[in-house]
């Protein structure tokens, strides 16, 4: 793309020559001819001074001298972003590999198909999806179209995976929940856990991470929604739209996140909470089973709102004075008690 | 099944018709014609008036009306479970992948194995065994008979599995215990992890889990024991008979854990830690190396008795408080000296 | 091994025959003929009496008697892990597996190829490596010789990995960092994440841990580092040499740990946080986003220095009892007002 095509493609307003093709997206310090890069703020103007990028997106109010041509946006990292998508493709070259094993009841559509992949039955993949090497797919599921499901994942019987998605290697996706009901002293009898999960398009999903199917329904995830690594979804948990989810976080069962909810790592949320739409809880908070967590930032085990956490921390650490001003208090009442008597 | 088969089957008393064939198990609010759901508790009687479900298990008590057979049983969530077993059957037909790797020295009985499976040398797979695609078996490996290894999971050299196991996607079992010896300004040497693992009977292990080896001698999973995904059992762990262990919960090195307890998700155990017989640790509680978590409900970290914890909590919330307590009687104080001086 | 060679070896001083031959080392309690084992502290001697082993590593300061051979060395655990090293060996025999996939352009001397390994374009693979069963290796990656890959890792393209490294079954190593950008109602375009991953010189890694790509730049993992199961290690970390980090601990983005750090399991660090040289983080810590750890001793979330979290611990404890030594000074104060009034 020529740096004029960029400038159109992101509403920017190009100041400099615009004949030069980019080729990839780097980093400020070490972008080279061809790169593009962003300059976030107005403040580092003066690394922008030092830069070799061919290009630069820097903020609408920024007019500062740099080396090269540059375009103002409202956005330099979001221009910067969908920029390095026009040029970093993810898809591969059309393929399928000898040893991928595709029955004859299956739609396959995909361009590529990787090696010892296995699909099963009556499974649908749209087109110009990606199923990379070691992929295994049950029977009855649906991947959408331009979906990329990377290397050694397992996708379960009956999961249904949108359009636009990416799961990153080795995540699991509709293993059986985990619900067991005790038989006295014989133990535990696993609950059926024949339900599905439905993850709906442009979900993101990192590396080895664990999506359950539901016991009896669905395990559901929202349009747009992004899942870092590690992070466990249990049985019939409801994500919504855009709600972004750290690594190693855990959801436990039948709990809801509402749309557009930001969610730390190494959360713990027990079963059956809510988390309404637009809540904000940092990492390694402990929501209690059934707990309804409204809008707002939220932190701490149980979690709270944080302004109530920092000021809790802050009691905590006035303890050991108090307990000086008690003593204090204490000897003067006692001193005060002596000098009655005497 | 027919209704009255189930009813036998259950102990149950069936009100009703007792000759419709049951194929599925559902929840309550979805089942339909030839399904059977259940009641929990007599208080969703309103919600079972509505059901469309061909049967019900109800309490032995329940006495409302609904609009189709119903089953009085002690538990109906149990007897739920176990019908859903009966009906819901997750061997797949006998076949053998013409892919797997399968070695002269082993004794493979399984009745499936899938694609892309390696077997090691002198390794014994018990009947009515499901080995799925993908998945990788070392040399000398024991699995029992009808145990189900899910895709992609990794069984390591001299592991032993016992008979009716389910061993969930990506896990793995046996791979080393983190165990080094600091040899001074060099760094690290690896101490030994030569030894095993052994997991009884009827143990289920979610998706991605780790179950490591035992340094020299072995880590022990007893028989019944149900453990979710992403949890780190480390080397001469022992667990007991019907322990319960929730999702993303790590059991540090030589720890154990005696029978029936229940460990919530996201617990952290020291090594060298015991918790005794019918102990129940909340989630996020963390265990210090060496402790004694005796029966009963512990919660915190360091983890103390629930209350304990709930009152310490509660004083927490009351720090505030007590500062202005304090700081008014220190204004008494000084105004009492003010009156006695003047 | 004979038992005076391994004296030898360990720089250790033999008491009694060095004839025999060693082939094993075993623990104190189950060691027997031909296995050697060690002893840590002159205080288990009576143990030590009692043990089969055909020959024990004793303290320098040893003086009781044992029924065997023994060998006074500086630290008998070091020596034990030493000889262990030499009599254990984790490589295979010289062997490719005709089901994996090598393409021409790349150059792979690995001795040792196991089963449906699937290896891309342009990669390097040294002598005398063992890549296991169900690897998955990308375009353009570099792993040294005598490293050790176990079955179904999955090894993203460009990733750099030293010599004589390990790294366990199910290890994703190069996923996409998590980075996305929110514009506006649309929800998240993707951050470009298309930097690399270096694991340096005799690195081990755990089962079913993730170390992410960088975003622009390098995630990169010191020599001699060994980092446990389930771990994950975000986009542009940088970890330095002779690190350790203990089961299920999260690092995120860019942040920085430096030589000889020990970090508990299931630690939590926020985004751009140092942690100085020399510094200790205990289990279940949390390092806020930018804070800088220095050497010392730390623990509790936020991470504080251990004497601290100790003394606060304290601290929390004695909220009940001042809080009764309050109410106590309240009631005297009002009774003197009283008294004082009457």
């Amino acid at each position: 793309m020529k740096i004029s095509e960029i400038a159109e493609f992101t509403n920017g307003k190009l100041v400099g020559a615009g004949d030069i093709e980019i080729f990839r997206v780097a980093a400020l310090e070490t972008a080279r001819a061809n790169e593009i890069s962003f300059l976030e703020k107005t403040e580092f103007a003066e690394q922008a001074a030092q830069t070799k990028a061919a290009c630069l997106f820097v903020p609408e109010n920024f007019d500062a001298s740099v080396p090269c041509p540059f375009i103002r946006v409202v956005n330099p990292k979001l221009a910067f972003a969908v920029i390095a998508e026009q040029l970093h493709s993810h898809t591969r070259k059309n393929s399928r590999n000898e040893t991928a094993i595709v029955p004859q009841s299956s739609d396959v559509r995909a361009s590529f198909i990787g090696a010892f992949v296995s699909i099963g039955e009556n499974t649908y993949i749209g087109e110009a999806a990606n199923i990379l090497d070691g992929v295994k797919i049950g029977n009855n599921v649906s991947i959408g179209k331009c979906s990329i499901i990377h290397p050694n994942c397992v996708i379960y019987d009956d999961v249904s995976i949108g359009d636009d998605c990416v799961i990153h290697a080795g995540t699991i996706i509709g293993a059986d929940g985990f619900g067991f009901v005790r038989d006295g002293e014989r133990g535990y009898v696993k609950f059926p856990q024949i339900g599905t999960v439905v993850i709906e398009d442009e979900v993101e999903i990192g590396a080895n991470s664990c999506i359950d199917r539901g016991a009896l329904g669905e395990t559901r995830i929202g349009a747009g929604t992004k899942i870092d690594n590690l992070v466990q979804i249990a049985h019939n948990v409801r994500i919504g739209k855009r709600v972004v989810i750290a690594a190693q976080t855990g959801i436990s069962g039948s709990t809801v996140i509402e749309d557009d909810c930001i969610i730390g790592g190494q959360v713990g949320m027990g079963d059956h909470a809510t988390v309404k739409s637009g809540a904000v809880i940092g990492s390694q908070a402990g929501v209690l089973p059934g707990k309804i967590v409204r809008a707002g930032v939220w932190w701490g085990t149980p979690v709270q709102p944080l302004d109530e956490y920092k000021r809790q921390n802050a009691h905590l650490k006035s303890i050991g004075r108090l307990k000086e001003e008690v003593k204090e208090l204490k000897k003067q009442a006692s001193d005060s008690v002596e000098k009655n008597r005497s």
